[in-house]
């Protein structure tokens, strides 16, 4: 079976003419169903491809299995910005990585690439919880890893 | 046929204890399909009902029918801010509001309100175009009809 | 707070022109996400509005609170014929009922109406499982109420 | 930049263990948003799996760009039956193949596979339409693409 849906890495994403620090990304094709009245991909599906990512780039990098009884991570705030249009069939890839991280919280980073040139950039507050929703904080193996691969600041 | 999908006016907010300056609501339910497997009202879905009442308003305000070939009115960026989770078959009550203009564009406020309590909020920048793209200045009817409904600030 | 979403019952369906046996619906009006590039709405948006209604007759009826750990509601299958377009913010009447129930199933049947019109109709076979997923009969409380409320048939 | 999002041919479905007559398949990953509150792929996002491959089989045969203001493609039909539960991050493959046509339509088989074994399985009625929204009959360009291809039969 061939494979598909592998994560991009650094070197990979700058065959594609994405610039650094950007260390994580997945490719993908706009389909019928994400395009609106209007004719280019609606707004909303930027917020779900954003989703998307971010939930792949938690579970490879082992920082939740979204099946943790201990562990509930939330998305306290999101916000996306659109810089240009993308249309039916366009190839594009999304990148993510944590860009910052508090005591109980990091942030996210995230935007859209088609041919090399950023379409929508976008960033997310992700929280650590316990499950009396009392905030939990971030386990020093998510510091390291975010560290690592993301090179993630402490602020 | 019952009357159904009625807009909320500033009255009926107040009546649902929501505060001015809110004056266009909607009321709906919470749908299965909103509800994602952690059990509450998934992150984008909220995007799309700040969509669906942003579209409900421009069109019942008479800005735009969505249908105009001289002007495009599109999305610049948009935020959302979740601060408590909303569950399947909840009540819940969306409002939007212009809350200020610029020459060639507007910020938009967005809610969602359980039992009176305020559980997402969100802004969007809306901008409007001329069919080649270029920024077209708001037209007076438009500043008019924001500052009469919804007390928009020039800015 | 005003009633909303109100489910209608048979006299309001009459009313509104829908034929017996028809005797439960949502009103509800079409969105801009629903509708796709081709400027109606999308094939897919009706088989969620059919899930919408399925779910909300399933549990105003009593028989599933989608929240019981001895109880598994799963749809089998489901088909839809698409008989007229519909476009953004007509105003529709979804309808569903139990045309027939045998040991461990029913058969639901929907439809969506403009102006009296069917625009969309659909049938789904809904079984009843036991957690280890065996087929449960049906209970005859549930049985009792498919009667009462649908006039379902035993086949 | 990798490949992505390449069509399956017959020889690769074979490699994958899915069997003759499929000939057209695109791989793919379940998405967090395609998960609902039952812990399981949504009835209603294979619905929108069997809308992309459609879409996709269309355009990379040639049949339709959706784009060309002298025939409309519009799916009169569609069943789904499901077979077995696919979960979050779950490798897939969909499938298709237009079985049969007819003077105006033709009808298309879908199919899910995860580890070789079909978990959901569907058919949809396609008809081609002149602008006015007569019937238009198969273009000869048509028929023979799809003998070439899926095998199908004239019906």
């Amino acid at each position: 079976m061939p494979p598909f849906n592998v994560p991009l890495g650094a070197d990979a994403l700058r065959a594609a003419g994405i610039p650094a620090p950007w260390a994580y990304g997945v490719a993908d094709r706009v389909r019928f169903g994400e395009v609106d009245m209007l004719g280019h991909v609606n707004n909303v599906a930027y917020a779900r491809w954003f989703e998307t990512i971010r939930v792949a780039h938690l579970m490879d990098y082992g920082i939740s299995d979204f099946n943790d009884p201990e562990t509930k991570i939330v998305i306290r705030s999101i916000a996306l910005t659109y810089l240009k249009e993308v249309h039916l069939k366009d190839d594009y890839i999304l990148t993510t990585r944590a860009r910052s991280m508090r005591n109980t919280s990091f942030t996210m980073d995230f935007a859209v690439w088609v041919d090399g040139q950023m379409t929508t950039s976008g960033e997310g507050v992700i929280v650590m919880l316990n499950p009396d929703n009392s905030k939990k904080p971030l386990p020093d193996a998510v510091r390291a890893t975010l560290i690592a691969r993301d090179g993630t600041e402490q602020t």
